[in-house]
């Protein structure tokens, strides 16, 4: 059946202008063998937490003609208590927020503290969708460099951030697509230069042995802010969990911008369950960080460049042609992500089976 | 446990001038007896639903480490096959998209459609959260006003839409919190005026004899967008699923905005669970109407004012100090809502135990 209404195309339709001749984002979403091209975690949730969250959820659903805790309080404390334990920080309820994934998290941020008139700025390449949720918010986007290796100066940064003076700066440690961290100490001159706030994003922060910036937040309540997400380590991407921790205040100015009840009973009882089973779940971090050095050792074995990574992910090059590399991998049933940095491409690390697959066709694909 | 960094408050924060001095939206969540303030649907899930949404929450949970599918194609084809089945009107997947609750739905047309430079129309008093979700996105609201009886003049309405020429239009059907729907054929004046796109609300819809404004989306396929929620008639409040019916070049432009991943795999099974169980779930209406019908005349019969209701609440006055007689119906333990119109307060209904208490503490009330 041909849909109603569709002699019309988006050509026709009264789009705002900066969003003619834009594509949507988003990898492909592929049905291939070997997945390793959006960083999820690779291990299945237990069955114990499986049972949990249906359990859990059933007794939620009792309830589901009810709108739900419009501030998730509960789902804040708990996950107050998982991060107070994971970083030595004191924190509680009222230091988290938590929304739709962490896209939904910064989303919040920038129309609390940037949106038209104001700018953000990020260290590139860095997560594609800073840049893509500022101009969903208006909030113009101002690039700044990584050093040639991706790593990132903090002292020129500082100075960048200082001359520049963004309303908001993203850091993204460890960085995603190249994987490097920032060493906390080092974020200090950074936010001090910062007029306005600074979003530190660890939405891979578990795979790392650095510590957390959440100990920053003590010194610069005013300005910082740490977010972060159950995607990765947590292995609950589909569940669409991100969060922040940062002063109290700030936690009031997102509740004047946030959606009314934008977090459903299901996603709240769902990712207590998910909380509860932590240990369970991040027994798995370890495992992905051995095969992660494993991966990048085998590949720099192979000829490959390899940019060291602090993630559960692994940039490499140098190709001559990176997209005929990925669709290389992808005739192999490897899918990969081409990031749109020249000659390189990223890969997720895998169960041992994934890797030795990837690792298997990088002999073939070659450099 | 003091929270880290709570020296700071709001003020200190480097927030957007016009947040300044704003309280977060939202109905108080009081626990008390009788909850007749935020138009839910008084009758919980049948055992047979919540344990079907246990059963499908179990299944997806099993790929939680895994994103969910990004455009939700499977449950845009259950949501276009019970409208069209609703509606007479035949609709496929492409003409519907969905969101976490209809306010998000909102979000991402304001998105697309208005924002900087642009404005938004309403037709006042109405759904206090459109103006509120134009100042999210940065679009100017244009309030236009509504006959003094709380109905909508579509004439003048199409006179203000074509003087004004507003990017976006709300028409709200029926009307909320005045309880009113617009004749479906008397929607063409004020479409055609629309130099932009015209969101018919159609939230209360299920509980109207009204035809959707669905049937006019072949006519108006640039122009016409209707919205929708399982909040209400579905009884799904607390799963958080907005959804809307366009042509698919519309859907086609909210992908330009959207947060990826923004339905997580929970939403998305529950939401198709609590579809296959339309027909008890609605049956549930019918009821709802008479005792709408039944609150109606009893009020009336008490001396009160009624604005004749075509949803499940009913806006009623004349109080000399609303604000008063809410506080006196919450110490009866009945929880209503002052919607800040001049003399009237707004009630829910409930079941017949429900209604039955909120009218005896009527009658003490008084007008």
């Amino acid at each position: 059946m041909k849909p109603l209404g569709d002699r019309v195309e988006l050509a026709d339709l009264p789009l705002r202008e900066d969003l003619r001749g834009r594509t949507p984002y988003g990898a492909p979403q592929l049905d291939v063998p070997v997945r390793l091209n959006t960083n999820e975690n690779p291990y299945p949730p237990t069955p114990a937490l499986v049972a949990e969250v249906a359990r859990e959820v059933a007794l939620a659903a009792e309830q589901l003609h009810r709108y739900p805790d419009r501030d998730a309080v509960a789902l804040r404390e708990d996950l107050a208590a998982y991060l107070a334990d994971a970083t030595g920080v004191p924190l509680t309820g009222r230091n988290l927020w938590a929304a739709n994934g962490s896209n939904e998290i910064l989303q919040q941020v920038l129309q609390a503290f940037g949106g038209p008139g104001r700018t953000a700025l990020g260290f590139e390449p860095s997560y594609s969708m800073h840049p893509i949720i500022a101009a969903g918010t208006r909030t113009e986007w101002a690039p700044a460099p990584r050093r040639a290796d991706f790593s990132l100066d903090t002292g020129r940064a500082a100075a960048v951030v200082a001359e520049r003076r963004p309303d908001v700066v993203f850091v993204t440690s460890p960085n995603n697509p190249t994987g490097q961290s920032v060493p906390t100490e080092d974020l200090r001159p950074l936010i001090e230069a910062a007029p306005g706030v600074v979003v530190v994003d660890e939405a891979y922060a578990e795979f790392s042995s650095r510590p957390s910036a959440v100990g920053l937040i003590g010194d610069y309540p005013e300005k910082l802010i740490v977010s972060r997400t159950m995607s990765k380590a947590f292995a609950f991407a589909g569940g669409r969990l991100g969060y922040l921790a940062a002063a109290p205040a700030v936690v009031d100015a997102l509740l004047l911008v946030r959606l009314p009840y934008h977090l459903s009973v299901l996603t709240q009882a769902a990712a207590r369950a998910a909380l509860r089973h932590a240990d369970e779940t991040l027994a798995s971090v370890a495992k992905l960080a051995a095969e992660r050095d494993r991966v990048m050792a085998e590949l720099a074995g192979l000829g490959f460049d390899v940019v060291p990574s602090d993630a559960n992910f692994v940039l490499f090059g140098w190709f001559e042609d990176a997209r005929a590399a990925w669709r290389s991998y992808l005739e192999r049933g490897v899918l990969i992500r081409d990031v749109g940095i020249t000659g390189h491409l990223r890969v997720t690390i895998g169960t041992p089976e994934e890797n030795d697959a990837f690792l298997a066709a990088s002999k073939e694909v070659g450099r």
